[in-house]
C-alpha cells in the first residue's frame, strides 16, 4: 500500500536536537513546532518524553496548542525486556505524553538484539508485538521505525522482514525502514526495499534516512520514487553525527522533480525562511552553501555566468529560486550592489541621491561596514539610520558626553552591573545612572530614564530579541563581536547591528542605533538637538 | 572502456576556489596541490590561465615540483567562435601553462550553444574538434568537460552525444559527463549514462557533478558503480553556489564500500588530515557533521548508542573511523544516561563512585546544570573540573574575593576596559588590575597576573575561541547567556563553559574553569589553597 502524496514527519525537535552544539530550550521547541505545522508538515515529533525533563514539557505545552496542520508524535522505544508492558516506565510516558501519535521504535538486526537488548530473536518480536498492541488499545496511531533495517537485512533477511511483519500485524499504520548508521548507499538501499516491499504488508512504508555516507537525501529521494512516500528528516538536516536527510533539499527535491505529489497545504515558497528560522533558534550559523536554502545557492560570480543568467536564468539555474523562498544573487558586481541599495532607500522612503550626494560613495561606504562585520540583512533600523546619516538627513536626539558601566562581584558570587551615563538632550546636560541584569542591562536601563523626560514615546520601545556572535572567534577574548537587537513598539519591529572588539561597546551602538530608529518614526518633523 | 581503478581528478584549486568567501594564494595552492599529491590522487587542476594572474602563477611554480602522483592540468574553454585555434588567446593560455594535462570544456546543451555562445549547433562541433585537435598536436593529455551534459541530453538527446563523439574523434583521453548546474537526481543520471555508454566510444568516461540537489555524491558514487570510473571533485565539497562533488565522501564510499578498485598508493587514512588541512587554507571552519572526517562523525550522544558501542563498535559505526583517520568521541549532554558519563569520566582518569560518591546524583546535577543552560559537548575542562568537584577531588587553586570590571567611554567613541582583582592564592592577597580590549580581555590579563607568580605554568595558556550564545534572546538585555572559551597550552586543547545572566559572569565562571583545568593538569599532586 502506497500513499498518494509525500507524507512529511519531521524529527528535528527529537533527532536533530541530537546535533552536537544544538539544545532546545522548551520555548524554542514550542516555536518551531509552531512553525513546522505553518510550513505544512503532516506529524512533528516532539521528543522522547523520559529521556529528559524538557521533552515532557513540551508534551504538555503542546496538548494546549491547536494545530493546523500537523499531528504531534512522541518517541520511544519498544517496552524492556525485563518488564511487562503495562508497567514499563517507557510506554507508561509515552502515554503520558497524551500525543495522538505515538512512533516506536524496534529492533530489526540480530546482533542489536543479542548484544544491545541482550535476548533472544523470538522474544524481542514479543516486544514489538506487545508494545505496538498495547498503545493501539489505548488509541494511539502508531509510527513503527525499524532501527538498523538495512544492517539487520544484510545480517538476516529473513529475521528483518519477521519484524516488520509482527509490527503490521500488531497494528502500526506504518512501517518506516530506518539506515540508522547511515552507512547504506543508493543501490543497496533501493535493493533491499524492493526485496521488502514484496512482502506486501498492506501498510505504508516509510523512510528514516542519516547522512553517513553522504547521501541521505539521495537515499530518501530514492525510497520516495519507489514509493516509500513517508519520510521522516529534519530542517537543515540535523542530527547525530552527520545529521539525518535534509527536509529542506528532501521536499524541494520531491515537489520539483519527482512524480510524487506534494500536498497543497505545504507552503513551498517559505521554504527558506523555515531554514533560517530553525538555524536562529539552534543558533547554529545558517549554511552558505545549503542547496536550495543556502544564502550562496543561487549565486554567480563575475563572468560569463552572469552575462548568460542575463539572458536566460535557466543556463546556470536549476529551479527558479523564488519556488522555495529564494533569489538570485550576482556577486562582485558594484552595478548590482548599487541598484539593491537604491531599492533598499526606496522602500524606505529615503532619496539616497537628495542633497547631491552620490550613491557610488553610499555604497563604497556600506562594503566597507560590511568588512568589518557589520550584516544589514536583519538590521532595517541601523541601515535607516545610516542611510540618512550618510546623505544629511540625519540630527542625533542626544549626545553622549560619557558612560560609564561598572561591573561588581563579590566573594559570595553575587554580582551587580552598573551604569552612569551623561548626555546632552536639548542643551540640558542629563547625568543619571541605573542598575540592570549586566551591563547591557544597566546601560538600556539608564538611557530609557535619562531620554524619557524628553521623548514620551521611547516608553513604548522594549527590545524583544538580543544576539551575539563572535567574528574572528580564534582572536579569544579580544575578537571582534557583532551584535544584534530586535525591538519593538507595539506597532512594528526593528533590527539594528553594532560591532566592536568590545561587546559593551557593540551593545551600545545597536542600542543607540534602535532607539534612533525609533525616535526618527516618532518625530518625522521634530528633531531635537 | 572502463579504467579499472577509481581516477581521482581534483579541482579544489579551481572550482573548488569559487565557493563563496574562498581565496587562495599562489602559496596556499601549491601547498594544498603537494598535500593532494601526498595524498595520491591522479590529476590536480590548478586553474584557468588568464582568468586571474594567480593562476599562471600556479603554473610557473608547479612546473618546477617533482609530483610524486599527480599530474598537474589546466582548465580553459574551446576556443572562441571569432578567432582561429592557433590564435586564440585562451588556447595559448593553455600551452603557456606547460602542463602535461589540459582540460577543456566544451558546450552540450544547444541552448548554451544558441543562447551563451550565439552560434550554430553545428560551429560549436567544429569549436570542439578544433581546440582538442590542437592540443593533441601539442602532445596534451586532453580530458574533455562536457559542460551541462545532463541538460543537454534532456533537452535535445542527439546533439549532446554528438559533442561527444566530436571530443573523441579529435583525440580526448577521458570524455566527463558535467551535471554543470547540479540539478540531475540519481535516477535521471543513471538512465542519461545508460543511453551515452551505448555509444561506445572506447574512451573512458567521467563524472562532474554538483551538489544543487544535495545528491552530488550520491551521483557520483552511481556513475563509478556504473564504470565511469573517473572523478572530479572537491576536498570538502567547496565550489560555487552549493559545492561540487565532496571527493572525502567520494573516495571514502568507493574505497570501503564498491567493488571498484581504489590505488594503492591512494593514503586513505590521511583523508580527515587532508580535509581539515584544505578548510584550514580556505579559511572556513570545518564542518563538524562532514560525513567520515568531520569532528562530530563517529561521536555518540544517546544514552542507548553509548552503552551499545562499548559492546561492540559496529552496533552504530558505519565504518571503522580510523580507516580515514578519524576517531570516536562521547558526548556528554541531556539525553545521555549513566554510561556516557561513566566513559567519559574513564577517559579523564577520574573514577566516579570512588570517595564513595553516586553516580547518579552526578548524573542528576549535571542535567539540572544543562536545564538552565549548560552544555558540556564542547566543554571536557568544565566537565573535568565538576566531576572532580562532585567527588571532592578538586582543591581551588585560588579564592575570589571581589572583581570590579570597569567600562569607560568618552564622547570621543573612544573606550577603555579595566579589571580591578583581589584574589588570595596561599594565604597571600592579591590585589591587581589590568585593561583590555574588552570587559572579558581586560578579566582575563587581571587573573593571569595575579596567578602566574604562583603558577609559573599558567604563561603557556592561552584562549584560542571565544562564543557568546544567548539562550532565551527574547528576554532580551537580561536574557541569559551561554559562553564557551576554547583554550590550548601547546600540548592539548580544552572547553570550558559557563552561564549567567551576566556575560561577564558567565565568561568569569568559563575562565576559571579552564584555568582550574591547566592547573589540574600541571599540579597533578601539588595542590594549593
Amino acid at each position: 500500500m502506497k500513499l498518494d502524496y509525500l507524507e512529511i514527519y519531521d524529527t528535528t525537535l527529537r533527532d536533530g536536537a541530537q546535533s552536537e552544539g544544538i539544545s532546545f530550550s522548551v520555548d524554542d521547541k514550542i516555536k518551531i513546532a509552531k512553525k513546522l505545522d505553518d510550513f505544512g508538515v503532516d506529524f512533528i515529533e516532539g521528543g522522547w518524553p523520559g529521556s529528559n525533563p524538557k521533552d515532557m514539557e513540551f508534551f504538555e505545552q503542546a496538548a494546549e496548542i491547536e494545530w493546523k496542520n500537523a499531528r504531534i508524535a512522541a518517541f520511544g522505544s519498544t517496552r524492556r525486556v525485563k518488564s511487562q508492558v503495562f508497567e514499563d516506565t517507557n510506554i507508561r510516558l509515552l502515554l503520558a505524553a497524551k500525543t495522538p501519535v505515538v512512533t516506536i521504535f524496534g529492533k530489526s538486526w540480530n546482533l542489536h538484539v543479542t548484544e544491545g537488548l541482550r535476548t533472544t530473536l523470538e522474544k524481542n518480536l514479543e516486544l514489538i508485538h506487545d508494545s505496538i498492541d498495547y498503545l493501539k488499545q489505548h488509541d494511539k496511531m502508531v509510527i513503527y521505525d525499524a532501527e538498523h533495517y538495512f544492517d539487520g537485512y544484510k545480517a538476516n533477511p529473513e529475521y528483518a522482514l519477521q519484524t516488520l511483519q509482527t509490527a503490521v500485524e500488531a497494528g502500526a499504520e506504518r512501517i518506516v525502514l530506518c539506515d540508522t548508521n547511515g552507512g547504506t548507499l543508493v543501490h543497496e538501499l533501493l535493493e533491499i526495499i524492493e526485496a521488502s516491499l514484496a512482502l506486501d504488508l498492506g501498510v505504508p512504508f516509510g523512510i528514516h534516512a542519516h547522512n553517513d555516507s553522504d547521501v541521505a537525501v539521495a537515499n530518501t529521494v530514492a525510497a520516495v520514487n519507489r514509493g516509500l512516500n513517508h519520510v521522516q528528516g529534519t530542517i537543515n538536516g540535523y542530527g547525530e553525527r552527520c545529521g539525518n536527510a535534509n527536509l529542506c533539499s528532501v521536499i524541494a527535491n520531491v515537489a520539483l522533480k519527482c512524480d510524487t505529489k506534494v500536498k497543497e497545504k505545504v507552503n513551498l515558497s517559505s521554504l527558506t525562511n523555515l531554514s533560517r528560522y530553525v538555524s536562529e533558534l539552534a543558533n547554529l550559523a545558517h549554511r552558505e552553501e545549503a542547496p536550495y536554502v543556502g544564502n550562496s545557492a543561487f549565486a554567480h560570480k563575475g563572468g560569463i555566468h552572469v552575462s548568460a543568467i542575463r539572458r536566460n536564468r535557466q543556463t546556470y539555474e536549476h529551479i527558479d529560486p523564488s519556488l522555495i523562498g529564494n533569489h538570485q544573487r550576482v556577486l562582485v558586481s558594484d552595478q548590482s550592489g548599487q541598484s539593491n541599495i537604491l531599492q533598499k532607500a526606496e522602500e524606505m522612503g529615503i532619496d539616497l541621491s537628495g542633497n547631491g550626494h552620490d550613491v557610488k560613495n553610499i555604497v563604497h561606504h556600506l562594503k566597507e561596514m560590511e568588512h568589518l562585520g557589520y550584516q544589514f540583512e536583519g538590521a532595517d533600523g541601523s541601515l535607516q539610520v545610516l542611510f540618512m546619516k550618510a546623505t544629511g538627513q540625519y540630527k542625533p536626539f542626544f549626545e553622549l558626553l560619557s558612560a560609564r558601566v561598572l561591573i561588581d562581584k563579590r566573594e559570595d558570587d553575587s554580582i551587580e552591573s552598573e551604569a552612569v551615563l551623561k548626555i546632552r538632550v536639548n542643551n540640558i546636560v542629563e547625568h543619571t545612572a541605573a542598575e540592570g541584569h549586566g551591563p547591557v542591562d544597566a546601560l538600556d536601563k539608564a538611557l530609557r530614564k535619562a531620554l524619557e523626560p524628553f521623548y514620551p514615546t521611547m516608553k513604548s520601545l522594549h527590545l524583544v530579541d538580543y544576539k551575539v556572535r563572535v567574528l574572528n572567534s580564534e582572536k579569544a577574548t579580544a575578537a571582534q563581536v557583532r551584535v544584534f537587537i530586535e525591538s519593538s513598539d507595539d506597532v512594528s519591529v526593528w533590527g539594528t547591528v553594532g560591532v566592536s572588539e568590545n561587546i559593551i561597546q557593540a551593545s551600545w551602538l545597536a542600542l543607540v542605533d534602535s532607539i534612533s530608529y525609533k525616535l526618527i518614526k516618532d518625530n518625522k518633523d521634530v528633531h531635537e538637538q
